[in-house]
């Protein structure tokens, strides 16, 4: 696959074959309370449950086991504080090849800790999108490691699309997925799967009000950047890529934006009564439900929990409103 | 089956085709991070997962159904604040018949709520276990009701079995299961599908070191009562029936006994690392594994998260050591 094409149905059929011998087959589950809070039947794909906590895994996976040996062994790189680093730090262990991690200095040191445990060598830069990007070509020029982005990459972006082949193997006759959107890598991965098995299953994305910019550019036909997002969804701040907005104006049914409330009753769903932890980021899709109950009501719905990244503490303050 | 009758393994069977089409079959995942703590490959059965966030909704559901219908429409009833209670008014529900739970003055307003939510009818009693088993009489009296006990019950004890039944189907191979004691209904079925399936499977109970009656029970021979209990594990205060008793005692490989650290550490991998929310009693077999490390290590050895039913801002204070 080139670089620079738009990803296919095939190539989510290609990395379910490469990487499922590596990521969880997660379990797709129900809770009573939810429907009943929903009016609808929810499937919960539980990518909370999966490799480093989140869905990544299956993208970095793809895109670490794609890499000729030659190249591989050279490593990869990101940049990155959130799941993409751990995911890609994960994969690389798992292959027996280097990965480099470009933080900002103002990452939690948790997070830090998360990807020097999967033996990544990280690197500090000031927290600009120019300190990033001018640090990890440094690195690249330094150690001709490849650069694996979260997620305008094909291979990436065919990885996460395996999330939804496993719903539609699971439910074959759910009449609607519901997935995050930040920089669209799920959500046109997802849009893919469902194109090639199941081209009239609704594939939506979801996004907080505040960082609502795939919205307004699904709406206006026009990509807009991501500007002063504001969420609790910190998973959720980038913008689409070209490639990611291509696919979404092609196959999504459209975005749903939800508000914070709503996002923090996602949460408590969730923790109180499905008895799983689930990070902002990861509640935005039954967020979603909360905020556009008639157009789900009676129906059968997969929801993406994206990510089970997040601080007891955190999770806790979200629950109580704080 | 007579109700003063010990189970056996045909009673689980029957227990598994009754309950099977109210219960959720609940999933048996991996966490590699949990798997490292203990040098062991560890299969988290998830009842937190379960129908009222408990295996309790088995046993219950497996007392309620076998009923004939003219007893049946008198109701149940049961004295309890805990899991049963909940179990008992949703299964009772689900058949359409009236429940009444006897629940001490003292029981969380949370816990009535849930209770009263299955549409349960809920009698006040001073929280003594003679003010208990009094109120309980004049229910009985009053409405003819039916008692399930909680635990020392053999449609109860064969339908908390049916978890065992499914960890088997799922890892035929497995090495061990722990669960954790309190009355022993879980630990007794599980005994009873091991005993059937893979008589060479070990059966471990866990239980904290500070409510250790049934692991005194079982070295010296004969039953103990509960004096004092003193742990975070709510849900395993109570002591063994004589029933329950007798089966341990032919089945179980025997009963490990755990720190109240210990179980706060299994609580913080479950959260953290396997994102899920499990209740103090429910992480007792996972710190069990911590305990006696050795016993386990590099086997294959299924632990039974017995229920997830735990308060968000207790969660945090417990995985925070308060």
């Amino acid at each position: 696959m080139d670089a620079h094409s738009d990803p296919t149905f095939d190539d989510v059929l290609d990395a379910a074959e490469r990487v499922h011998e590596f990521v969880h087959r997660t379990p797709l589950v129900t809770c009573a309370a939810v429907d009943d809070a929903l009016g609808a039947r929810v499937l919960l794909k539980c990518e909370n449950l999966q490799k480093v906590g989140a869905f990544k895994a299956r993208g970095a996976t793809n895109a670490v086991r794609s890499l000729d040996p030659e190249v591989a062994a050279r490593g990869v790189c990101t940049h990155s504080s959130g799941n993409h680093a751990q995911a890609l730090a994960w994969a690389a262990a798992a292959r027996g090849i280097p990965a480099f991690i470009v933080m900002p200095s103002t990452a939690p040191a948790v997070k830090r800790a998360a990807v020097a445990g999967y033996g990544a060598r990280i690197t500090e830069c000031a927290p600009t999108l120019e300190a990033r990007e001018a640090t990890l070509a440094d690195v690249q020029t330094e150690t001709g490691a490849t650069f694996i982005h979260p997620y305008d990459d094909p291979l990436v972006i065919a990885g996460q699309g395996t999330t939804v082949l496993e719903v539609l193997a699971d439910a074959p006759h759910v009449d609607a997925v519901v997935v995050p959107v930040g920089g669209g890598g799920l959500a046109s991965g997802s849009c893919l799967a469902a194109a090639g098995l199941r081209p009239d299953l609704e594939v939506w994305g979801a996004e907080p009000a505040g960082a609502d910019d795939a919205f307004r550019s699904l709406r206006d036909g026009t990509r807009y950047p991501s500007v002063d997002p504001r969420t609790c969804a910190d998973g959720l701040l980038t913008a689409l890529s070209d490639r990611t907005f291509r696919v979404l104006r092609r196959h999504a049914a459209g975005i749903l934006t939800v508000s914070e409330a709503s996002i923090g009753r996602a949460l408590r769903l969730l923790f109180e009564r499905a008895k799983l932890v689930v990070e902002p980021s990861g509640a935005v899709p039954l967020a979603a439900l909360l905020d556009h109950r008639d157009r789900f009501r009676g129906r059968t719905v997969a929801v993406v929990l994206s990510g089970g990244n997040v601080d007891p503490a955190r999770l806790t303050g979200l629950l109580e409103g704080r």
